[in-house]
């Protein structure tokens, strides 16, 4: 990762404590649809890092390759990243 | 759009079609789980809509301003970009 | 389906609509970004008539089910319900 | 939560390790596309906790409610069932 890791690093630190958060939750016998919320917001958070990291990844690794003279390493690039796309979203095979 | 649009305008009228067939599941009174089967199914298809639209436009639109002198013009095109990404995460506000 | 299906009818001709609006947008080679918009307004759409679907089926079938005496039809039912519950999360193996 | 809480804090423990693993290949500087592949793992790995207990809580409370002899009971646990499901789906608001 070539953009600044510290806020990517902070949200996964948060995202840690949330899931700590959960265990404790899930021993005290919390009701369920509470520890079920708390499930959502983690995971609202993990798709923020996500969004976070491919930002990164977009405006570093992918626009200098297209931005090169080398066309197939762009086009290697251009097709990771739809692969990552394509994971993150509900069409996966 | 700039890609070949033929891919794209069959799937969806396959979509439309499911989606008509949809409707006389629902008229018919189709067990509601099949229906919910069936919905799931249309889902993955504009998915995988979305994917290919997304591609031609990173391939195309995105790639051509990223690899041109403007690079306020790049900016704008990758800030639509992870726009149009986070539109279809779970990351939205 | 037992409940009313006209919600849900008229959810799907909308729906139905807005498919074919998206095939007059590929046509007009509309800007990829907005057919992106479109495409992520049938999708939320779509995710409604699920959750209705699965609502009138919760308080229908499955809540019939559950309060009978059949202890197995019950069982049965909630099988069925977790496995639609699965279909539309990330969760798919 | 009624359910054997030890499946699911076994699978929390899992993603605090996962969650830890992420922050040390942000701070190595692993390439952005490893770490969205790891980041999906985790999402997924949450997903399954959600139906694990959502699973749980549909099979005890819920149907203890539905299978009771209180109407409104069983209705809120109903609702809030419901929300639950929408909370974890596109459809959100």
């Amino acid at each position: 990762m070539r953009a600044d890791p510290k806020p990517v690093l902070n949200r996964l630190r948060r995202i840690e404590g949330q899931v700590r958060g959960l265990q404790r939750m899930v021993e005290e016998e919390v009701y369920c649809v509470d520890i079920l919320t708390q499930v959502a917001a983690v995971q609202t958070a993990l798709e923020q890092v996500a969004i976070q990291v491919l930002d990164g990844h977009v405006r570093g690794c992918v626009a200098t390759a297209v931005a090169g003279d080398d066309d197939q390493a762009a086009t290697q690039k251009l097709d990771e990243l739809m692969e990552a796309v394509r994971r993150f979203s509900r069409a996966r095979p």
